[in-house]
């Protein structure tokens, strides 16, 4: 199993995955906030157990009604915005993920727990990208959410 | 007092003060993590008594080469981003405010304490305006920080 300094490494080396983060986080963050809301309902649908660990935000099917869930879901875009703002100085990419990492930490939230969102990440990229979408892309992503993972 | 949902309100409805936010946040963004760091460092001259809420950061002295320092103070300018992008919502802007909220909170930074963030942002601005810099700009970013204090 790779580090997190190497699942960094080869996320930052990676010139064709970042071209593709890039260049969907310019169609994902169009709307900031629709994207952010659709990731958070693709993962209570797909993953209903991860609703466990959301616990503060209330009752969860009522998407931007529900304000908690609302600044949470905005939130969450611009933390992948600091991501993708890191992508070429790996230094920074693993100190603003480590940043990330200890609310998740403090929230018990496991690296398995974590990777749930890469399915309803895929579901939100194709819809966003429509024709343009790819499993590259998807796995472009994973490869990002899985710095996260590690350090957790 | 004013209330938050009140403060909030006379943030979203003072253009003069949301044109100056813009105007000094394409500055401050400019440069997010010299900025984020140079933000801090002020802080923790200006107030010495708010390294103690720091303790996780490790020491605080060696800038951008203490990586949680470092993530902590380019995140910090993602949540700033947060909220300029918000100014004109103000639904919006509350509910990423009362998110942002949620972690100092948990620390234990009460209203107070967060308001110490003034007069090192001043100095912030002083540095990165130069001849732009007036006290308007301070008192529109302070009126922003006071929102953020009554959801402590």
């Amino acid at each position: 199993m790779s580090t997190f300094g190497e699942l960094a490494n080869e996320v930052v080396n990676n010139s064709y995955h970042k071209d593709l983060l890039r260049l969907s986080w310019g169609v994902l963050s169009d709307d900031m906030e629709g994207t952010g809301l659709m990731l958070m309902a693709n993962l209570f649908n797909m993953s209903p157990e991860s609703r466990l660990k959301f616990g503060r935000l209330g009752h969860l099917s009522t998407g931007r009604d529900n304000s908690k869930l609302r600044g949470h879901s905005i939130t969450l875009m611009y933390a992948l915005k600091n991501f993708v703002d890191a992508l070429d100085d790996v230094d920074r990419l693993k100190c603003v993920v480590e940043k990330f990492a200890v609310n998740h930490i403090n929230r018990q939230i496991s690296a398995e727990e974590f990777g749930k969102i890469v399915g309803p990440f895929r579901a939100v990229l194709r819809i966003r990208m429509g024709d343009y979408f790819d499993e590259e892309i998807v796995a472009a992503w994973a490869a990002l959410i899985a710095v996260v993972q590690a350090a957790l």
